[in-house]
């Protein structure tokens, strides 16, 4: 395995940096970190066949094909999966996995790989079990706003779906082209607008998930209330396919509105940033859909990355807030704005700002924020953190993080959703360096569960993290998460390895 | 007993009825259903002393004392309890659920009392669990909108405590002035703005819960994000008691709106009422907080009970209709809400109205949707149905329901949350009739689960519901949700008989 220096120094060549990273052998996942592999079965030539008579033999992968499915999208886990499955039916899916239950093979879901934690690829040599053929929206109602599709529906797909009826995905992010819509509800992804339209918790009406022995469980409810029993679907929400493979889902879908607007403002400290938040709040009231910040070095991560094609439009400033509205009036939303933007520059937080004239400008302010993870890949290797924490001490963890990292990282960058108090913390360094890591884990996870935040706000815990779960939650409550995932997958087939410590 | 003949005519003279009904003795609810005592030890002199030296003498309620919570607000389901115990400190709630756990004692967690499934009510001898002594609301950050108290808060006094800090609680209900956060979370509350503030599951940031071995669960997040393995709260909330008893919430709290306005409106078709729905969703779009309809039935209820003191201020119409604006900005929504008016009612959806000029006026035109259910108690008894069904077919139930009461029925009303596709049918008779009660059952049930529905939108299951989950959950999931409650409560002694059958 080709291996630069143990660790390199920052502010490298990117163009160099990227044909480098492009090269990178992705280390196994088995060897980098300490995990020794489950009691489970391995395939067989017999397990194929029988793979191949559910989908169909061209939707068994083998081998070299499943490569792409076995690394991440940020290429820092790798897994050893020979076999990968296409089910195009819930019906498919439940064969597969009554057949793996029975024969105590380890299942792997993965959606679009877009996660951040290694949560959807394999760490050994788990079935892959791809959700991408499952790709029907089945169902759009524009009265109620309620679409009902499958779990394989990309969201910007869906997106559009809906928009033809009036209506948008209440749940926006950087990954939409890509992830697919039973993955975040899988991982309760959070984006860019949950501080308007609300958690994936709330919006989503119903899921119909399949258990690790087969069973369809069938709560795909379109009712937006339900009060009949124990709502079963939250469990599948956010727990990263350990407790089912999500197949199909019910969402709650907000109208699209009328008028939308992005002003992208340069602000000169932390504390201006919370207090044109709380003056947005003030004076934009309902119609603000997004409120959020980047740091001055996240800025220069695009612009030392030319082919990013990003650019600030605005001075330099050390920190940078995106807001954005949805409103039914653009002649209140107008008004509104203007209001609050003379405020906050009456008032001195902000100094420089501007806002999107059409629809092409309010995208481009938007990728200054949206582009950000991918910029950052441009670096090498990204220690990527994803943190809730209270909004005033939200920015001196990133300072003192930088103190730490002194000459080590190339960079260290803070952006995130204020409106959320979701800090991402993200490091970046040619490659994978332990010196770094031991420097940011656990102190990073200690001030977090000091200050009673949030160790992984919405990305997960995944593989990567599930260790760190303890920070965040007491043992009582990973007591119980360990009895749940007993009833619902007795053989700890369905994503081993992942979200919360096997227990004992 | 006292009893008028087998069914009454309908049209009694209220102030008879009223009267009468004080006088009636409540039905044992071992004796009107067919429900057999489970396998749980008897109160002893000496679980009476244990109880005293955890909560204090004073706090121990026995015999007479106990009677008010035996029986449940809407007077339809009497218990035997002979105990109820009102500890202070989620410590004691601990301390007496360890206690009750080893003695397998049954405990029927109560908070206001106002649920409408006897819910909260013993069953049989249960040692009744009071929350009312927990009042304290602990924190109400201003910025980030988070409120955290403990679970014998009344909504109301929530509500009026967070407004201090310019917020409201997300959930309003007609029984907000006695019912608890405790309560309302854990029967999944939906309330009179769900349409606009979301559900519970959405805004309930935290949940700490005593389990049934008196584990105290800490899951209080205050943090708007939150993805560290399984969301446990989420199943307290909506389990009436029977996973755990909630003690401690921490809820994300909307700011207050600078301007609210009501109008209350006559519409001449259910077809209209469908029509106004859409047409204000357009035009008010992201300020309307509530939208519900009562048809011309439920008004009677008001005026045939005069000591109800509300009064229909428009012209008589088949239906009516409350719309809400919460909003910002009081000249915007003036705008907005005076375009929604006048387009509905050019196109002859709306035929008469008024607009509330006064916070008086606002209150006392919601006070004829918010009452309906008091001034149906005064004809009896009522056979009460909480629904969620399409819009499209949701009236025609109604109708056909009247057709089957025929002469039977006091009345057949129709009224509810347009917005949530949440209907309540309901019906009175002097007193509870079997034949009735024939007529409605399984009919009503079988209609809602043909088309989709929930057989409890908001009400939740309760005693008098729980065998009707079949018609809107499988059984596959029935049995998920009974494995549950074996991991939660082995001895199942929390709320008994209540909210899903009892596993074999």
């Amino acid at each position: 395995m080709a291996r630069l220096s143990h660790c390199l120094q920052p502010h490298f060549s990117p163009v160099h940096l990227v044909a480098y990273r492009r090269l990178l052998h992705v280390e196994l996942t088995a060897e980098r970190y300490a995990v020794k592999r489950g009691p489970f079965a391995s395939i067989t030539k017999k397990d194929l066949n029988i793979f191949q008579s559910i989908v169909g033999p061209d939707h068994v992968l083998e081998g070299k094909d499943v490569d792409a499915f076995n690394t991440d999208w940020l290429r820092t886990a790798r897994g050893q999966s020979q076999v990968a499955v296409r089910p195009r039916t819930t019906k498919e899916v439940s064969e597969i996995m009554r057949y793996c239950n029975d024969r105590k093979l380890a299942v792997c879901p993965q959606g679009g790989n877009t996660g951040l934690c290694a949560g959807s690829v394999p760490v050994f040599d788990e079935v892959v079990l791809l959700l991408s053929r499952m790709t029907t929206v089945e169902k759009v109602d524009p009265v109620s706003g309620v679409a009902v599709c499958e779990a394989g529906v990309v969201l910007e797909s869906l997106d559009r779906t809906v928009r033809r009826d009036g209506l948008i995905v209440p749940l926006d992010l950087g990954a939409k082209g890509s992830c697919q819509i039973g993955g975040n509800v899988s991982t309760n992804a959070g984006g860019l607008r949950l501080l308007r339209y609300g958690s994936l918790h709330g919006s989503v009406l119903g899921v119909e998930a399949v258990l690790a022995d087969g069973t369809v469980m069938d709560c795909l409810s379109t009712m937006r209330k339900d009060n009949t029993g124990y709502d079963l679907k939250q469990l599948f929400i956010g727990s990263e396919g350990t407790l089912g493979i999500v197949t199909r889902v019910s969402i709650l879908c907000p109208p699209k509105p009328r008028s939308v607007k992005v002003a992208f403002l340069a602000v000169p400290t932390w504390r201006d940033v919370l207090n044109v938040f709380r003056s947005a709040k003030q004076e934009l009231g309902e119609i603000m859909s997004a409120f959020e910040f980047l740091d001055n070095h996240s800025m220069e991560v695009h612009s030392r990355n030319p082919n990013m094609k990003v650019r600030n439009p605005i001075g330099a400033s050390p920190f940078y807030v995106v807001i954005e509205t949805h409103g039914s009036n653009a002649a209140h939303d107008d008004e509104k704005l203007h209001q609050a933007l003379e405020s906050t520059m009456g008032q001195g937080f902000v100094t420089d700002g501007t806002v999107g004239a059409s629809e092409t400008q309010c995208l481009e302010l938007w990728s200054l924020r949206e582009r950000i993870a991918e910029s950052l890949t441009h670096d090498g290797y990204c220690y990527k953190y994803d943190i809730s924490l209270p909004h005033d001490i939200m920015y001196d963890v990133v300072l003192e993080c930088r103190e730490r990292m002194g000459n080590l990282a190339t960079t260290t960058v803070g952006y995130g959703h204020i409106g959320d108090s979701n800090l991402h913390l993200n490091v970046t360094s040619p490659e994978y360096c332990k010196e770094i890591m031991d420097l940011l884990e656990p102190w990073l996870q200690e001030v977090t569960g000091k200050h009673n935040g949030s160790v992984s706000a919405e990305h997960g815990l995944g593989f990567k993290k599930k260790d760190q779960i303890f920070f965040s939650k007491s043992q009582e409550a990973v007591t119980q998460m360990q009895l749940l995932k007993k009833v619902f997958d007795p053989n700890s087939i369905l994503n081993p390895y992942k979200t919360i410590p096997a227990s004992e």
